[in-house]
């Protein structure tokens, strides 16, 4: 079928809007047409050409929300009509790590995702004769994309899905490490460094279990109003405190950090956050994701002394279980994803979201078809 | 009173044996009869002129165990008569990190402990009217000491003192880091980088706990037939193995070790011990204690994979509720401290314990008085 997408066609080159050929989903997939897709810095880090597993041409984009249009032999768990969320990460409930209990890290198609091609090691896309990349086997920067069964969540009827599309990506990356990574528990004190589309949704997912000071660090102020908006309770900027950052935010939060959460991708700030945790049982989570062969570094002392040092990614959740349980707290009114949008547009316009995060003017874009 | 003792005066002379002056125990404090003493090596450590904090004139001495001859005013929880073991890592159930339940280091009497005397800041010890600087706030290196009643666990009559001594430091480090900080399940892969003192500990907790695969990694061959004995189901010695040693020890645990330990305090080899752990959920604890100023390294990617890196101080044991816990699991035979003696001499023969150490040619040696 004719499907309308914004191609990516090399690093560097902007975004150019084709007529591709999509195929039929084959057994275990689904044809989903997107409604919704949100602009992520992660689909500018692989069109920058900086993320050496990036493959070209593809359609990008990872952050979407749609309908179910056709399913594939065998599949189960989705018929057409269901909104679905589809999902980086998938959930196979069948191998080891799915079952394991202990990680949302499902492997079960993830030599095929990383290629750009559908488990059975075909891309369904392609243009003029020529076949064109999956991307994080989700390609949401098109009208219509094919899915495996198990990298789709269903979702609740009623959610608007120029909305609930960021639960495909920046608000659980947020929301999750704080929920599922860390735990953090009511009455907590939580340091946030970035403060940007994840860095909010680690502050409202910290507001939402109940943490008590919720510092956020950034070098932009005007950064400020939204974070105190989604929760922050006191904002730090590194450029305006005299002395040692760490020591500053340790003094601020009465012996250190229960918990931080470096959503920036910075190797020197994620040993900020982790020196900055309190003695004995601060927990530092990564989600920033760091240059290609940068290196994060501490003294062991810092976790001998009980501090410790995770990561987090897609929020620690499991796509199918959790991503449906998150629209419900936005239909609840317990997280707001509504502020977080800053710009929407037509797909036509979808190099506009770019130009705008590389200048640092919206938190996220959301592209409609 | 006179009290014989091992005094260190300074940093790499040899212990003298001399008669010390010991006061009274005041109030809040015990006077112990030292019956036995590990010699440890981070008793060798501060003699060495390593340590930075190291105090001298000083009494070292930090895994013994006793008999409560004297108790001061308000002291409860001891009396005359019971058999105990000094804890350099105190309980007091009244300060945050106590009352926090999530991590054992204890702050009451942290600083004056630091710099080398009791609560009140005065020392007991004295040679000639000159002050002796207390050790880690157990001197257990005479046998008369006195210590504050928050460190001192009372265990079971039936116990004999010159093996449970060792529970004062040696065994509750690495038995304690398994059970304690790292919790690990029956049916775990461990990896144990280290096979000392601490690192056969390691082995026999994780073999307690039911641990599948136990597997041992030192340089030297002569550690293997002591590991085997207490568990060590695997010996990779990483001068025998082609190739790279974290790949090595992936493919033997299928896909990587479920909790790593590192039990040397060399940080390269704590960069090893988290790398060869599982994606999506491997723990690495660091136990070892590295060089001042060392810092250990890796790459961000590895804890956003699920890695998690944490470290563990005297086993994560609160020590007046789990030492009492580890000398029953002694007495009913679930745990081996015997065969970790390799040698026993008198207070008198104390040098000989440091040589033998020196040489690698002791795990544990323990003095009597």
């Amino acid at each position: 079928m004719d499907v309308k997408a914004a191609v990516a066609f090399g690093t560097g080159e902007p975004l150019r809007i084709e007529t591709v050929q999509l195929e039929a989903p084959q057994p275990g997939e689904v044809l989903i047409e997107i409604k919704a897709t949100g602009v992520c810095h992660t689909d500018a880090y692989t069109l920058s050409g900086a993320d050496p597993e990036g493959l070209f041409p593809t359609i990008l984009g990872h952050e979407g929300g749609g309908i179910v249009v056709e399913v594939g032999k065998g599949v189960t768990s989705v018929k057409a009509g269901d909104k679905v969320i589809p999902l980086y990460t998938p959930e196979c409930r069948e191998c080891a790590y799915c079952l394991s209990q202990k990680t949302n890290l499902c492997q079960a198609i993830r030599s095929t995702q990383g290629k750009g091609v559908m488990p059975n090691g075909t891309s369904r896309f392609s243009l003029g004769g020529e076949k064109l990349y999956h991307y994080m086997g989700t390609s949401t920067f098109a009208n219509y994309t094919v899915l495996p069964e198990i990298a789709v969540a269903k979702i609740r009827d009623d959610a608007p899905l120029d909305k609930v599309c960021l639960i495909g990506c920046g608000v659980t990356t947020g929301l999750g490490a704080v929920v599922n990574t860390a735990k953090v528990e009511a009455g907590s004190n939580v340091v946030v460094f970035g403060l940007g589309g994840i860095g909010l949704n680690v502050i409202q997912g910290a507001k939402m279990v109940g943490a008590s000071k919720i510092v956020g660090v950034d070098i932009n102020p005007d950064k400020r109003a939204m974070a105190k908006l989604y929760g922050m309770t006191d904002f730090v900027n590194p450029k305006k405190i005299d002395g040692d950052l760490v020591e500053y935010l340790v003094e601020l939060t009465g012996g250190g950090a229960d918990y931080s959460f470096e959503c920036i991708g910075n190797v020197e700030v994620m040993r900020q956050a982790l020196e900055c945790c309190h003695k004995g049982w601060g927990v530092s989570t990564v989600i920033g994701v760091a240059g290609a062969g940068e290196e994060i570094s501490t003294r062991p002392f810092q976790l001998v002394t009980g501090r410790v040092w995770k990561g987090s990614a897609f929020g620690g959740a499991r796509g199918r279980t959790d991503v449906p349980k998150i629209v419900d707290w936005y239909m609840e009114g317990k997280i707001d994803i509504d502020s977080l949008i800053t710009h929407t547009m037509s797909i036509d316009c979808i190099n506009d979201a770019f130009d705008l995060m590389h200048k640092g003017q919206s938190i996220r874009s959301v592209v409609t078809f």
